[in-house]
């Protein structure tokens, strides 16, 4: 069979919200970029960060084979994603992947959420 | 008219919540592939779980010509797919099919939803 | 340039809630395929509504020249969609078109939503 | 690395909800087209805007070179998009680009939200 997924991702959409209404990290608003590596060779990713008014910056990211991880841009931290600010993600990777993005917003006493497959090309 | 769909999908996003608001069946946190064969033959799908930090599993599922089927993760029994747990899906069919992927959430009072057409491939 | 969009769509999920939190026609529980048709000349199509356990039906819808047209399907009357029952749907048009599914669930007090790019192919 | 994204996007579904929750902007009903232009030269965009029952109207935009752009749709006065009206809308840009899809339902007391990947071809 075909390896699975692509090497290039872009998530147009970014934003993580400013407040939270439950102090529980799985309550808590964030925004989460799924990946999974169906492969047999490790993913070493490069995400660039695109901000609207500022230079774009890189994180570097692994998923092993045969795993998924599922990054929380609220745990990057060199630099962090500021909170209530509009950005946009790109993955480049040198092994095949699939990536989703998630938002789960509790700034008010219930929940929202919204989830897409992000966009894909070779 | 071509087959329908793809025989090949994936969903990089997995988690079902853990607690309910409820007890109805139809209002308990689950996730669920749906699937849709268009076609005039019975797909027979193999479906692999991906995990963080452990090897994957996998399931065998059938959707029968003509019809659809929407797969719930929290119906999966051997072995079963655990809560609050990150995890991936791949679909590998031999008939082409179609593949979305859907969450309700409803640790809180009130429910939330999410969805997306899943990633496909031949 | 090229016409926009694909004539074949297909959206595996389906499911429209049973029961309402408000009477209101935009707030009660509905799922809606929004079509648009950017093209000059009126898309017909044909939509086929699959089950999980009973044979296809099918309606026909046409969406005018550089119009959308955004099909409730609890507004499908002959025969009507079920409520509380799994289906899924394919849209076969004699012109490209772009599908999109949104579900929007008030069964409690607050409503949820969900949409999704419908899946496409020639 | 080749160029990222695609000069032609597609979203069929549209429509701002009447009636906010709160008057905080973050939080009051929106619809919003993220694009991200992840290329070296400036984006410009002809947005078209289609409706169910009237001719489409065209909008202007330029993303900036490395740069995401999110465009909240009641943001557009020239003219405004009416509230609780359907639409959809398509974007032809001269550079390569992303788009994704988002609404902010606040009708209620609490918020929904919803996202996806628009449609996208060359």
């Amino acid at each position: 069979m075909a390896a699975i997924g692509k090497r290039v991702w872009a998530i147009a959409e970014g934003w993580i919200p400013q407040g939270d209404g439950f102090t529980d990290r799985a309550l808590a608003s964030h925004e989460t970029a799924c990946i999974v590596n169906a492969g047999e060779s490790d993913a070493h990713i490069d995400l660039t960060i695109f901000f609207a008014d500022r230079e774009p910056v890189h994180y570097a990211l692994t998923v092993p084979a045969r795993r998924t991880r599922h990054v929380r841009f609220d745990d990057l931290t060199d630099p962090p994603v500021p909170r209530g600010t509009d950005y946009a993600s790109l993955f480049v990777s040198d092994e095949p992947v699939v990536v989703q993005h998630t938002r789960l917003d509790s700034r008010k006493a219930e929940i929202a959420l919204m989830t897409t497959l992000a966009y894909s090309q070779d």
